[in-house]
């Protein structure tokens, strides 16, 4: 099957996706990404992030809108739980980026998809956030994902999502970890 | 200082944090929680999450309300932008994580705030999710944090900055990763 048989497959426009890897094939800079978020408290453990501005394909760039999240702990973290915890956003990220991942590649692929659904779990001990002990990590000990797909052969559809495992930017982030710099401006 | 005294600061009650810590000393079990999300494919890169449910203090429970978000590919990234990208929510979760660690270790070391603004950055090369590179990683190649923070002593501000990133769960998961298990039913 060619791209022009079927350009539209799981609402990817495979045609577009062709055309920009063979652009960024052609000139890797337009490669170079840089995702921002502002953050302000307000008070307690509650904040706000604005995700608006990026950099990419060579320019400055903007969501159509800025998207607005807040987070806070809940009553049993002490907070007044006025968005879900930082830790919870990691899983709405891993589960994101995967099924993006998922409809991307099925339809490189000409893989139909019917339905993608999953769970992610992550286990955390508050010993170590609490300084109640030095041995338990602050994070996530770990994390589990579940997805269940309908759609084309069982086969095909298990190597979508290990294809997509191995090309996912947060699955990488999580798992790898990344260097993490801070600066502080205090006065 | 005694907790009595000033029992909210910079809006944390410091009397229940207080309090949540020595109960979890007295019962390690309360300690142990499990966040979940679940996620649903809507069509191309476009995907919900939903946030609602969770174990902790050896029951479960719930937030106030299911909290739902969205994420997308912006157009340049072959999607729709309904949503932010998946990577962009890591970067609220860093800066959401850090600033409520910053008003909890604040509060408990009886240190005013007055304002905690954070920007956060990611650069990511796409080279490595296209698989147009083999050397590029698929995650952030690097992170940076830039805090400013207003309130008493600019000493005692910078400390408590490090003592939240000592005690971050995201700053953790982010910078030394976490396994991460994927399960698949397709069929």
């Amino acid at each position: 099957m060619t791209v022009t048989e079927n350009p539209i497959r799981n609402g990817v426009d495979t045609a577009t996706l062709f055309a920009t890897i063979e652009a960024v094939r052609g000139n890797n800079e337009i490669a170079d990404f840089q995702f921002r978020a502002t953050n302000k408290w307000v008070s307690g453990t509650h904040n706000q992030s604005t995700l608006h501005g990026f950099f990419g394909a060579t320019q400055e760039m903007t969501h159509k809108q800025p998207f607005i999240f807040d987070a806070d702990h809940p009553a049993v973290l002490v907070g007044q739980d006025n968005g879900p915890t930082p830790v919870e956003f990691l899983l709405h990220a891993l589960a994101a980026c995967l099924t993006a991942g998922i409809a991307n590649v099925a339809a490189a692929r000409g893989v139909n998809l019917t339905s993608v659904e999953s769970t992610v779990e992550g286990d955390i001990d508050l010993l170590g956030i609490l300084g109640l002990s030095d041995e338990v990590r602050n994070g996530y000990q770990q994390m589990r994902v579940s997805f269940t797909l309908r759609g084309d052969d069982p086969e095909k559809l298990r190597a979508v999502v290990e294809q997509s495992r191995k090309r996912s930017a947060v699955f990488d982030v999580l798992t790898n970890g990344v260097p993490v710099a801070i600066a502080v401006d205090a006065g």
